[in-house]
């Protein structure tokens, strides 16, 4: 069998294991993450040793310090994994929830209910931990994964692959609702993107070049987890001890985050008051500054902003700086170079802060808060897959309802149309 | 300027446009269609003209009677037209509703509500009803519209779409909100399809090739309308009554809709009770039909189905009839020959049909009645921009609801994340 003939087959056999998980219910689904999870547990070390044939090989071929840091598994982020089960676990089944009802004129009852979407590809890099936390958030919303993750970290996803399709037979489910592909090197990926007629979605996770080869060959919806160019706006109306606290903690709690905010906006009334004490604290958590030619003039010995810092996802302690003339102009510029992800308002003109919410098109619009608090756990949904950036389907952090579709069920008595 | 600049200033154009039109009310928004009614009824005669001109060279071409009659508008149609405006003018906005609003211990308050998506693509073919109805709902929804019709309807396209801009106009509206693409010939489907910076929704509406076109070259994500391989399965517990009536209906009634049956399944334990009635009614309506090897055995003198039959959307006076030894079996036949669009269970068994209603993988799953209710204004959605047959965002019927997504604002007061 070539490797195409083995990837479709691989697919077909999700497919077909998807209709049947249709049949099982939530406890069933549970025992299997209780079973998953007590495995994980068992073969922590066997995890590791099978992790550490991939790390050495990676070693060797010299990859970046933060590659080998995403891919490396020690027992403090297994117990993570784990972690993460028990969380799923406890999280309700969105399938079934009816959604509407409806009873029409000529006596039809409608009802729309969540279901699963079907089968979900999932392709990413080398970070393990997905392999795990992608396969039970689909199994939980009842849904069939494929996993194509970076070849790097082959050993330790055959492993997990191996392991979650014990459980799943321990549990009594299709063991085939998750399969992982590991041939057909890089060509494998495009041929995935064409398999529409099995697979139903697709969630790309990683950097940019990553994503944008999946978008531009995928025959497949795509949900994008692009970057987050995300803003705080310091309005005129701003409480400064607000301000200051909030844009530090959106900056400097976690700088690697996609909801950390990469540009700060300061309206002109403000800035003289706002911008030194803002900078004296930037200065102790290490934090860059790029300004804007009006910043300079108040801060100036930070470095010159160009016109590419507005559209930069640093993912570090770099923030951008812009004096804006107004509200409208801080609006324009978010939706300018913003990438509709979260953005923050800081004001005490409630007007103000209504139009900043309407008027900014991006996920999460924040009032008087951090713009790091998007997020699944945050938000009250629970783990997440990922925080969507695209406007389809799912917007901001996806958890289990995000995993799931819906269909109407009709329920007559002989109705026909007229 | 060439045709791709052209393109794309249109295109910026729509969604600055569609940016503006965030702090529009439902109120303007209606005075537009209501503005836009009139119009369509003052130049009934001048819409005529043009399309006369688009027929004329049309005919020439010696393009197919069903074509031409597609592309024509007479009196009746542009009345028709005119309606769906109304009919739109009353649908409620759904533009703000709250969906969901919690207050996390924490004390921010987080509301979930329905915005516009942004600015939606229609590729479409030579129906210029289609130009109408597309855009005033996306318009209504918020949502701004760029249209590329089939250049055989050009000269009616660019007088709806001037009606449609005047009436914008008048109405205080931005009248790029709208604009219809008539440069670039057949490459500029494809230069559109890759500009996912500014046009966030694609739908396709047309044929098999148009649709396969666009899935295969959009960067930006798509609904597709496909075919509705719709099926209806007599079950042994079946009401004989009922069953014939709505198979009947769902066959006849309009067969070239999407919605319409294709394929009658029946159960072993019935089919000679069942089926030579049905066929009766069959032949009284001029039906073709096609059987599996067990249905000629009962019918003899029917044509015998091959396995192309059951992929088959004939949308036309045809069935294809095959006997299966269970529920299950029909809906195997189900999952695999279907589109998931519309499939129906005749039974008077609620087990049955629950396990029916469960496993079948399709957008509308109905117990005794006709699959023909699967449409928008049936559902109490209003008009519909057409019926999905994807599971991402919307499935089924779409209408104004289906044309938004939703965004988190999240009011706070110095939350910061710890």
């Amino acid at each position: 069998m070539d490797w195409k003939e083995q990837v479709l087959q691989n697919v077909k056999l999700t497919r077909e294991s998807f209709l049947k998980l249709l049949k099982f219910t939530e406890k069933e689904k549970n025992c299997f993450l209780e079973n998953l999870h007590q495995k994980i547990i068992q073969n922590k070390q066997e995890i590791i040793k099978e992790n550490e044939k991939d790390v050495k090989i990676c070693l060797k071929k010299n990859y970046t310090n933060a590659f080998i840091d995403r891919l490396k598994l020690d027992e403090k982020r297994i117990d993570k994994i784990a972690k993460t089960i028990k969380d799923v676990l406890s999280l309700p089944d969105p399938v079934g929830k009816k959604i509407n009802e409806i009873v029409r004129p000529n006596g039809l009852k409608i009802v729309k209910i969540r279901v699963p979407i079907g089968v979900i590809g999932i392709i990413y890099e080398s970070r393990p931990d997905v392999t795990v936390e992608a396969s039970i958030l689909c199994i939980k919303s009842g849904n069939g994964v494929i996993l194509r993750g970076g070849k790097e970290a082959k050993n330790t996803n055959i492993k997990l692959v191996n392991l979650i399709k014990d459980a799943l037979k321990q549990s009594g489910l299709p063991e085939n609702i998750v399969n992982l592909i590991t041939v057909g090197g890089r060509k494998s990926v495009k041929y995935l993107l064409q398999l529409y007629q099995y697979i139903d979605l697709i969630i790309p996770r990683g950097g940019y070049s990553l994503i944008k080869t999946v978008v531009e060959n995928s025959y497949i919806p795509v949900i994008k987890h692009y970057a987050g160019v995300c803003h705080t706006y310091v309005d005129k109306d701003a409480n400064l001890q607000i301000a200051w606290k909030v844009v530090l903690n959106a900056k400097v709690q976690r700088p690697a985050t996609c909801n950390a905010t990469e540009t700060l906006l300061v309206h002109k009334d403000i800035a003289k008051d706002f911008l030194p004490q803002m900078a004296e604290l930037f200065k102790q958590y290490n934090v860059e500054m790029r300004g804007c030619e009006e910043t300079l003039k108040i801060l100036p010995d930070i470095k010159r902003a160009d016109e590419n810092d507005w559209y930069t996802e640093y993912l570090d302690l770099i923030i951008s700086i812009k004096i804006v003339n107004s509200l409208e102009e801080a609006i324009e510029h978010i939706n300018k170079y913003g990438t509709h992800h979260s953005d923050a308002i800081i004001t005490e003109n409630k007007g103000s802060a209504e139009k900043f919410l309407k008027n900014v098109d991006s996920a999460a619009v924040y009032h008087n808060a951090s713009t790091r608090f998007t997020d699944g756990g945050e938000f009250g949904l629970g783990a997440e897959i990922g925080i969507s950036t695209d406007k389809i389907h799912a917007r901001g952090p996806m958890g289990l309802e995000e995993l799931t579709t819906y269909k109407y069920l009709i329920y007559g008595n002989g109705q026909i149309r007229e």
